[in-house]
């Protein structure tokens, strides 16, 4: 091929990242190119600095810059309720809506025999220490409607019996904004199910 | 928010590149925390790379790693023709296609007054002087099929009439209003084999 070496490499190693075609891949390679010196060394330093200074809290599972992270360490969260989700990006998700003001515990994944994650591929164990020495009385159960995450819920349902803690799960139903017609039938039939007494 | 700083800044970063939204940078970023080191250092090194070792060809600027580039250095290409094109991506485009083997004139953007874009702005007296001790027979113009394109076209074929050259267009194998860039290589090597006598 034609095009330059470095041009080439930067292509690859970005259509590499998810979601990122070859072609998206080369429409930022050469926008990258055109751009000013600066805006690349901002770029370039953000990702390695994402790398080096960003860790896992010790506690909740959650990313941080320290060994706790600022919400495990907040006084001003509720210490009563932990919300049990799949990933750290779930936790931005939650936090974006102002709704919930108690701790989290990212177990890392879900239950998946068909890909090798079993129990022990996901942070439940610690969990369950959590809890040995935690104030919580109430678990919300916040993993993705899909079967994996229903798994997965069944699974900590049963796990949980043995705490003295009230288990709960996110309310299924239509999105808000979102158009009945529209729904898919599993949807719909959640709602139903899960219909509130008003 | 309670999202660790350094991530929110490669979220930031990721975000200011065309067609990647706050969504999709942060997916990238999170995606980038879960890789393993080596795979950050590749892509943040290609990227150093791109911008330290990439500069423009003297003779036809086309992008390259040295003062001349592949194709201007190459013996194997037909001396005699020259392809002239809006941009370094448009050439790569058409190397794709396989069916070219001339040389390249890349002038930098078409003729856009609204924009301020004149005849000085782009490489055009640069191709009047090269052309004046090269082989060139034959000037192939395959700027895009917009009205920008076109009057930089118009505008070529008349300043090129004081050469002996003979000056042709590809062909309306692509669709109007569109863009070379993007276009399936199918229909830019047809454009080429169908390029009419002007």
């Amino acid at each position: 091929m034609l095009i330059a070496e470095p041009l080439e490499k930067a292509i690859d190693e970005l259509s590499k990242l998810p979601s990122i075609g070859r072609k998206t891949a080369q429409r930022l390679a050469l926008h990258l190119l055109k751009s000013d010196r600066l805006t690349v060394d901002a770029l370039t330093k953000s990702l390695v600095e994402l790398k080096e200074k960003i860790k896992f809290c010790t506690v909740c599972f959650n990313i941080s810059t320290e060994d706790k992270c600022e919400i495990c360490k907040s006084p001003k969260r509720d210490q009563t309720i932990i919300c049990v989700v799949e990933d750290a990006s779930d936790i931005i998700a939650i936090e974006r809506t102002n709704e919930y003001n108690g701790l989290y515990h990212a177990l890392g994944g879900v239950l998946n025999p068909l890909s090798g994650i079993d129990v022990d591929a996901l942070k439940i164990g610690e969990l369950l220490v959590r809890l040995k020495s935690s104030e919580a009385k109430e678990i919300i159960l916040a993993l993705n409607p899909t079967s994996e995450g229903d798994a997965t819920s069944l699974y900590l349902i049963k796990v949980l019996k043995d705490f003295p803690v009230k288990v709960t799960r996110i309310a299924r139903g239509l999105p808000i904004g979102g158009d009945l017609e529209f729904a898919d039938s599993a949807t719909i039939g959640r709602a139903f199910i899960g219909r509130i007494s008003l």
